[in-house]
């Protein structure tokens, strides 16, 4: 793929200062690229690149002045950061413009699939699956029986999906991601044995949900896991079986949710953050990387951290002291002795 | 799949009370149940429920009594839950009732495939594999050479067995899961780099045992990783080589266990749980999620939390004095102060 | 596979010391080895299993003086150590010795496959992808368009590789891993929803890496994620998107590093080890298991731990502190009492 800059002005509404011919043909930041590439300049902090960079063509905000002469191309939008994610965009529809059935391919004959699908060669489609319109399965899918998928589902390479969960429209799901495993769910026995409790709920995940690679989501005892609209999770999240996440809920990687908690709208977990079952997190709740959540969060748009979680600001101030807590046991030793002596002086 | 309350409760050894006709065709808890929903009551807890549910058709207790008219159709048995749960498994191995070889599957010549098998599309059963009675492979798994499984394995999609490996009768291993990859063993060289140490020994998963989604068990360096009888591990777990997990041990999601250490039978570790390499952790053992545990725990059936972990009760009085660290420090600042006072009045 | 104490002595340049005839079939440690059994004995620690071992052959230093009359057939070498881990890595060799191209498979036309390649069957090979030589791609994994793979690559059952990404020769990774999923991008709407930031960057790979199962490498929003030469993954390790690895650096399992962070050569992570993303950590860093580095490290060569991590012997003793913090408030309390006494006696 190769553009002009004339090409890309036109496409993005702009005007060209410089050469409208000199061709790009991919996307760089402005500190990085060289030959070929488009940039963009948006924030006044990187403005110094723009007398140095090599890239051969800048998108910049029509209100950009130039206190020296620049050896790029520019095009000059209304909007440089919202043209260039723009441009992003379409670079990458582009990149995933995959459509038809590869073969070989197995598609159940009672399964129905909507317009303009990609079925990707080593993809299974089970009995009695229903796929909206423009959904994309790469290779290597599952999709089990009874299985529901909205309009314009995009699953990467090897995502599973068990038997009855429900899908939403333009859902986004990574390479390896597992949606509606079994419930760690077992009865301990007399014996010290467990038995399993069957897991015949399902997962539903609503519409504009994105799911990173290799995380997994399983399915309810009874009823429903359910991840509400908007919700973005990372890489190697773990769900468990009968939570809850509220609409636009943000989970990044390597965090675990535990059985049955329920998380409303907003909420925000970074990395590796671990949350016990059976509670409710309220809105907007924020919570630290590694941190552990051990109750029930009932006021609103708080930050926490720490395991097991206080209030953001006291745990920072808490940490401070634990890295010199030697030094604060010696201090008190010594408030001891001197009481001590203290006191015998008294006597 | 629909059923009258005659027929459940011809199944259940039980007596109906209310319309014998009503259908049911899913199963709900008492307090969400629907039109169609058959659920149960046990927990006194829930009793206020019978009178309010939507649920076609609950099952109680012949112990039960009633306070108030009911609008649902009882099925009264001598163990409510026990029936319920009978009607759990029934219900999951009807959705799990798979048979027979799909095409395009993948076969070597010389493995051996018992009795009654599902061995979906995509399924690849390479050298010298043996397959037990009743093994389920759903599409998409890898079998390397090699490899036994026993009776009554399911394996989800897209398990991928390395070579070598020996899986019992009765286990259970969830979509995405990875049994034999090779130890994490590199010998470091006088230059920076390192040198892979081969992993030659395998997996032996005895039966009984559930494998979570997307966990990780790797392969011995010699010998074998060993996971006990009866063992159950949620999700995203990682057992390391040379690791052995005793019998009915239990593991939450994303808890990993380092190289060459040995559980004892019995120990349960809550969610995102580190234990590091080379040393026990004796029979019964548990710890709380997040915790880590660093050295040999002998004594038998103690419950352990933090990092390090210390026993549970210490980890959580040290835990509430951790959050008021600055107003202890600030304590010792001023007796500070004051002892100086007293020190210079005294003098 | 078997062989005789004669045929391995051969292989090893050694002396037999017993029955040149004796065969072995497989590879153990000295104080598990059993009929049949090659082991090895270059720590004088094990030095007493030599006498009591049922191996049928151990290889020995030439150096190594026997004190007590041994039941096994000895093989001397210069080096009794790096002569087992040849055999180790001849007998891997020997297991992993896949070749030709299996059906079905999926490979573009349009795609470039190298000399003495094994496909196994299910794999799938997209547009424009460019394989080296001597690259073995096991069943079920999936190449997209555009990847660059050096030679003597090997990608174990189900691994992927999404478009664009580049790996470099000598490159292992496991099972279940996934190479070039989007980044975790998302910017804030004034209404709470997020609108997802394409990211059209790639994964760079280079020589000598090893890639642990189910572990996730994210590619970059622009630009590349960059993993140097002879970096070692364990399993369910998380890097995101632009992150760079240098050289020689080792993670543990179930660690992961944030968005934009630059690890030097050398560094060695612990397993669950967390890092903060946009920092850079210098050259030869160790951070402890289960840590969390939330700040840029510019000395070289040091130890971390904790969370915050702070300087590993600071943390130990501050651990030890934190174990009896309930007992340090209590002698606090007491110290005021006495002093709140001595004021009133001083009045």
């Amino acid at each position: 793929m190769q553009f002009t800059a004339k090409d890309i002005a036109f496409m993005l509404n702009g005007t060209v200062e410089g050469d409208p011919l000199v061709a790009v043909n991919h996307l760089a930041k402005i500190e990085e690229g060289g030959a070929g590439s488009l940039s963009f300049l948006a924030n006044p902090k990187y403005e110094q690149y723009l007398y140095t960079t090599d890239a051969s063509v800048v998108i910049v905000n029509n209100s950009q002045e130039l206190t020296a002469p620049v050896n790029t191309t520019l095009i000059r939008v209304d909007n440089a950061y919202g043209a260039f994610t723009l441009l992003l965009e379409k670079y990458n529809t582009i990149k995933l413009n995959k459509s038809g059935i590869e073969q070989p391919s197995f598609i159940h004959t009672s399964a129905k699939v909507g317009t303009e699908p990609y079925i990707g060669a080593f993809t299974y489609i089970s009995q009695d699956v229903v796929l909206g319109d423009n959904c994309k399965l790469y290779p290597g899918c599952y999709i089990a029986d009874n299985v529901t998928l909205g309009n314009n589902v995009t699953l990467f390479p090897g995502v599973k999906v068990y038997f009855d969960c429900v899908i939403g429209n333009n859902v986004v799901i990574h390479s390896g991601a597992v949606i509606g495993s079994d419930g760690f769910g077992f009865a301990p026995n007399a014996d010290g044995t467990y038995t399993k409790i069957a897991q015949i709920g399902n997962v539903v995940i609503e519409d504009n949900v994105e799911v990173g690679a290799n995380t997994t989501i399983d399915r309810a005892t009874m009823g429903s896991t359910i991840i509400r609209k908007g919700v973005k999770l990372d890489n190697l999240v773990q769900i468990a079986h009968n939570v809850e996440l509220g609409q636009n809920t943000v989970v990044a990687a390597q965090s675990g949710i535990a059985g049955s908690t329920k998380l409303a709208e907003n909420v925000i977990l970074g990395g590796q953050v671990g949350i016990v079952g059976h509670i409710n997190v309220a809105k907007g709740t924020q919570v630290q990387a590694q941190s552990g959540i051990s109750r029930t969060i009932t006021e609103e748009g708080k930050k926490w951290a720490g395991t097991p979680a206080i209030a953001y600001a006291n745990n920072m101030r808490s940490n401070v002291v634990v890295s010199r807590l030697p030094e604060l046991e010696k201090r008190v030793n010594e408030l001891e002795k001197i009481i001590t002596e203290l006191k015998k002086k008294g006597d």
